[in-house]
């Protein structure tokens, strides 16, 4: 039999709150029988979502945990970490700081849900600051194959230095080892092409590090149009870069279905088409469905934090979930202090 | 009668070189009556492949420019400037330089065409640094209307003062007005979400002069998913940050047809599918095709040049070319010197 596994859900947080993650969470224990929730938030509205919903759940695996805070999505973080203390998302951290919980998925704001989790958790030896790392689909040209690529950072800090970048690099290589079970996952900096430019010392610096770092496998640079071109398992950025990034590719993907899909309806003649080609379409869609990879990992803190995105909805909530017990199950920052560790005091890693 | 405009062809630039420029440039004279191209290259190369041609032109508007030398797309801009004085891409500025030409084109290595540009035709006066310009399709969310949106700069300066952010958007301003008649186009800088963040102060202190420069109707921040979604007519930002958002777009619209190709070809069902919907996915190419949106302008030179992307086909590199024609009609770089010296001497800009 499967370990318990306690997680706790913020589950004010997001867009759309309990109407979301209340149903996401009954999904979740359906489909895991070894999983425990501890719901946080107002007890009142959270029990009459758990009453009116038809999943069926094992009551004695759910609990809630009352609070009176939430933080709003636009909130300063700051403020969040200063005025916030009975949020659901902080106190949805402190069960996980107090091990009352193994790890915890929130859809609220992500500057707050870093910092609080970064004080209330903190970082692991020997990193400076935590990381966001996100899979992302990508095609290998030749075979076609999809796998996911993980990113990091991707707007957890802005500016970072070349020994930042450099300790993503190394938290990103033993997280996709962890889950993916390569041994030594390929390594990349995000740059453009440009051979001759000015102001990119700290990429041009880490890629130094990288390339005489033997436990990582650092491949080179790459660039922005071969994100999604299977070069790399790990693609590393710093916080602003990657945010930026990723909101540029959600944007262009909503760009294009959104035109596919008034292209098809435009007339009778592709309304008739769309019909026939329903069924390739929906493979398309769940081929392409950016929910499906739902949940960002906050990474290098003594403690699991996975994010999902603010406006999703329960299916995808309960992808975030999965994100999670998959993460308590391989035991990942444990792994990532143990190989970083490892990695970074036992070796001269010089700038 | 139009006024002849004369522009040079930077013909063996480009992944493709002569392949792609002398059938384009054929076509070009074919479309625009009032046309005159110098073809900058290897002349014996040239003459044959436009004798091979079954374009139709008026000899009379071709002429050819013997050079000797070719930039190589990786090579290094400040090699390139020193070491390639009679290479078709030098040799086609300096055209326009001496005024036997009026606008360049070319699809030749970025970062050299930039160099050359800026050391060859000097930047206009109050403008510090060149940027890259590119239309990129937007569609209005409400509408479904489809309409261009202008982003710069893209690669060709990283970390951008404030000020030179500040100059980016009254250029942008500026090009835009004059393009599509606007009068006070909207301007956007992108940046990410998140209120409080290190670093960015350059973006928030180009936000404080452009919020208080009547001139400018600048409208605020834009995040990257939001670059498609027609809320600002320019969108400013850092060639760095630029170049990896252009890249990241282009990947993930190649991902999506790529996706496309292979679901609809995945078997007999939906092989039959396609040849139903094809009319539609036709329609759906055009409206995405980026290749279409081709050719984008380096501005604040005192002379037009337009850069091609590298990988396109004739069709596209004839798009860039009816880009030039167009900026040489309407005169850019003498309107935006105009309106860049009435706005930044006159007035009293405060940082």
């Amino acid at each position: 039999l499967d370990k318990l596994i306690t997680i706790t859900i913020d589950a004010m947080g997001g867009d759309y709150g309990i109407d979301t993650t209340v149903p996401a969470s009954l999904m979740s224990l359906k489909k895991h029988q070894n999983l425990c929730l501890i719901l946080v938030g107002d007890e009142g509205l959270i029990r009459k979502k758990v009453e009116q919903s038809k999943i069926k759940y094992v009551s004695s695996r759910l609990k809630i945990h009352h609070t009176t805070q939430i933080v709003g999505m636009d909130e300063s973080p700051s403020l969040a970490l200063r005025q916030k203390k009975d949020s659901s998302m902080r106190v949805a951290i402190n069960l996980v700081k107090s091990k009352e919980a193994q790890a915890c998925v929130s859809a609220g704001n992500t500057g707050a849900l870093m910092a609080t989790s970064k004080y209330v958790l903190k970082t692991l030896p020997e990193i400076e600051r935590p990381a966001i790392v996100f899979a992302m689909p990508s095609m290998n040209p030749e075979t076609g194959i999809v796998r996911p690529v993980y990113m990091l950072d991707l707007g957890a800090n802005v500016n970072c230095s070349s020994e930042q970048l450099f300790q993503f690099g190394v938290m990103g290589s033993v997280l996709v080892s962890c889950l993916t079970g390569k041994e030594r996952p390929k390594v990349a900096l995000l740059n453009i092409g440009e051979e001759e430019m000015k102001g990119l010392d700290s990429i041009k610096q880490a890629a130094k590090i990288l390339k005489s770092f033997e436990p990582v496998d650092y491949v080179g640079y790459i660039e922005g149009n071969d994100i999604f071109a299977s070069k790399a398992d790990v693609i590393v950025c710093d916080g602003f870069i990657g945010n930026i990034a990723l909101k540029a590719i959600e944007g262009s993907v909503k760009f294009i279905t959104t035109a596919m899909k008034e292209t098809f309806d435009s007339n009778i003649f592709s309304k008739a088409a769309k019909l026939i080609a329903a069924p390739v379409l929906l493979k398309l869609k769940n081929k392409l469905d950016v929910k499906r990879y739902n949940g960002a990992s906050l990474i290098g803190l003594r403690g699991i934090v996975i994010k999902s995105h603010g406006g999703v909805d329960a299916l995808s909530f309960a992808v975030a979930i999965d994100e999670a017990v998959q993460e308590v199950s391989l035991d990942i920052p444990t792994k990532i202090q143990e190989k970083v560790e490892k990695f970074l005091t036992n070796q001269d890693v010089g700038v």
